[in-house]
């Protein structure tokens, strides 16, 4: 009777090795080679899960997007319209453990997709799918009539450069947890308003 | 009589090419040899201006900063303290060519950064020039009670966040020129408030 092998969790494993090398070599540094290495597989383990450095980068990519929306859907948000944008902004900023490792990676995609690797749409992560949910958050809020901002479009295109900017600045040890959080409460408190009936 | 050789010509043209191969490898492209074969000079007269990678890496940045900084000065900002900072501002953005360019290093130069390469604060390139200047502008405004924000130095924090986030969308290519120059008006309109007094 074969090993019974839990192939899905083989596969969990090595995402954690695919990010860590991201983050330490880059996306340039993705191969099967540098991989093996890292996690300590044979590169035959490794091609068996992965084949392709495309396949590596496509799952690292794939996986990240699971991770930080699973991260998003389970944040307990309550209270006034406010606090619950300002709840989600915070989310994104890498101010802990995991979201500073997705960050990391995010910015190595994002960096690597400039220089013209073919990851510029790279399975949302960069900008599409939180820029949706941006939009869906602003166009809810200017709904209620709460949105001071020209329009939910333009809300959600500042909220999402002023959040990739400060994403950038936290990586590079240049402004303190502290600032970011206050930028982020700051910008929600003079776009959105309070309601004017409690709750 | 040896020949006369314009020493200052042949480093600004190496530097091109240091920020070409930047931008087509990111800073870990960055070798003797690649900047041989880039540039077309034999390795010899490539050590002889830069003898190591290091010396590329922070003569490029020494290069990009005096750039951006002469770009800069050489603006004619006029009208309103609004209107000025807006141009300011919208100068930042890759909106052309030679902007394009330097966004493209300082991408570069700040994803390796964030992987550890000790380039943290190349020369002021990846924060800290930016933001002294944004700081005086936002101190300014506030001393002629022209700032609609908490503090100065909270809006410069949200303002050069703002911009590094639209750059970074930019170059992704996730953004439309407009869109950003829009993103940018918006939020001056909203900051700073037009003088009471005309002029």
């Amino acid at each position: 009777m074969p090993r019974i092998v839990d192939h899905d969790q083989r596969r969990q494993e090595l995402v954690r090795h695919v990010w860590a090398l991201i983050r330490r070599e880059g996306v340039d540094g993705v191969t099967i080679r540098n991989l093996s290495e890292q996690s300590g597989w044979s590169s035959g383990a490794v091609r068996h899960y992965l084949p392709t450095r495309d396949s590596i980068l496509t799952f690292a990519a794939e996986q990240l997007a699971g991770a930080v929306e699973r991260e998003l859907r389970a944040l307990q948000l309550s209270g006034p319209p406010r606090a619950q944008l300002e709840g989600f902004l915070l989310a994104l900023l890498p101010l802990d453990g995991p979201s500073q490792e997705w960050t990391e990676v995010w910015l190595a995609f994002a960096s690597a997709a400039v220089r013209g690797e073919q990851y510029a749409d790279a399975h949302g992560i960069l900008y599409r799918d939180l820029h949706a949910t941006l939009l869906e958050i602003t166009r809810s809020l200017a709904g209620a009539d709460l949105l001071k901002a020209a329009t939910p479009e333009q809300a959600a295109v500042e909220l999402h450069a002023l959040i990739d900017g400060l994403c950038l600045h936290l990586l590079l040890r240049q402004l303190a947890p502290e600032q970011a959080r206050e930028a982020v409460r700051c910008r929600v408190e003079t776009m959105v308003a309070a309601p004017t009936t409690p709750g």
